[in-house]
């Protein structure tokens, strides 16, 4: 049974995952293009990433043993669905009020839950087998950890300053919530990957 | 010539350095009492620290090579002033709008600047002589970033989520900034001492 995590969420050093306005992508994400090292991209949309070789020996070992995804419809929306298919090539379970029409029912790609958090989780750990579950960082996140679903928090540090836009988890309604770690501190370029174990009430 | 820095400000794991309503500080400072390494305490109000000997070979000199403080006079109201003299056991320089008038005017503990974040910074210079001015997080080190005065910021990264609260810098004009770093990460009990360098344009 692999673990419910947020896998790599990138943070600014003032804690956003995304600047105002959906800002600062290109700044929160440079680490994924400074690097010699390929991680490949299973979306047409999205090029392969080069990291630096500290980084790649921990995410792409993280990548590998990740078996689903769960994100947000706002996610799904403003990707555009990737191209089809997410870059870290496994099924993606979208929560949403309403599942797309145009979307095949037997699509391989995404699959929609519109019963809430725990059953977005429920089913991306049906398909995720052994291995792990990512949930991405924002709202989903937060649900997650409120719900109390949410094994662990990876986060990836970079150095630079956003001034506002989203947080990590939002209002987190279970705050102030302690966790264990970090658990692994790797520096990468331009980048601090850090774990953490959410604590078993 | 000593740098400007944030010293050693405590961040939850969602970027918030006080949550909502002034709360949190209890968890957010938990690392100054989880070790077997006395650091002193000048304030009468606030016992010595006890951290661990990873934090302490790190916080240590950082504390023995600070010469001055800068702080807002919300702080200094807050802490009724340390009970007298800051922990740190030097000058502070508040920034007010209005010096109090219970403080005798050559007082050695703190030094009240009326003329903005530059002056009080360069006061702050001036006592510290050799040594480094500390600039307290939050609203006096978005001042100082966004006037291009300050070197260095030190973040006390703990596992801790708040959901809410002040961030390190508020909703910064500068922004977004990128900074150089980490140029130190430290692991210690609870704690992940982070240290980063402000990029000179």
């Amino acid at each position: 049974m692999g673990k419910v995590t947020t896998g790599s969420t990138t943070m600014s050093l003032d804690g956003y995952i995304a600047g105002p306005g959906e800002s600062g992508f290109d700044l929160l994400f440079q680490w994924y293009g400074n690097g010699d090292v390929e991680l490949p991209s299973a979306s047409p949309d999205v090029p392969a990433f080069r990291i630096s070789a500290a980084s790649a020996e921990l995410v792409g070992p993280e990548w590998e043993n990740t078996g689903s995804l769960v994100v947000g419809r706002y996610l799904y929306d403003m990707t555009k669905a990737w191209g089809g298919r997410h870059p870290m090539d496994v099924t993606t379970v979208v929560l949403t009020h309403q599942r797309p029409d145009d979307r095949p029912a037997d699509d391989e790609n995404f699959v929609f839950v519109t019963e809430g958090i725990e059953a977005a989780v429920a089913k991306a750990k049906e398909i995720a087998g052994e291995k792990d579950v990512v949930v991405n960082g924002g709202q989903m996140a937060r649900q997650c950890l409120e719900a109390g679903l949410l094994d662990e928090v990876g986060i990836e540090l970079v150095p630079v300053v956003l001034g506002g836009g989203k947080t990590l988890f939002g209002e987190l309604a279970t705050a102030p919530a302690e966790l264990e770690g970090p658990v692994v501190v790797v520096e990468g370029t331009g980048v601090t990957h850090l774990r953490y174990r959410v604590k078993k009430v």
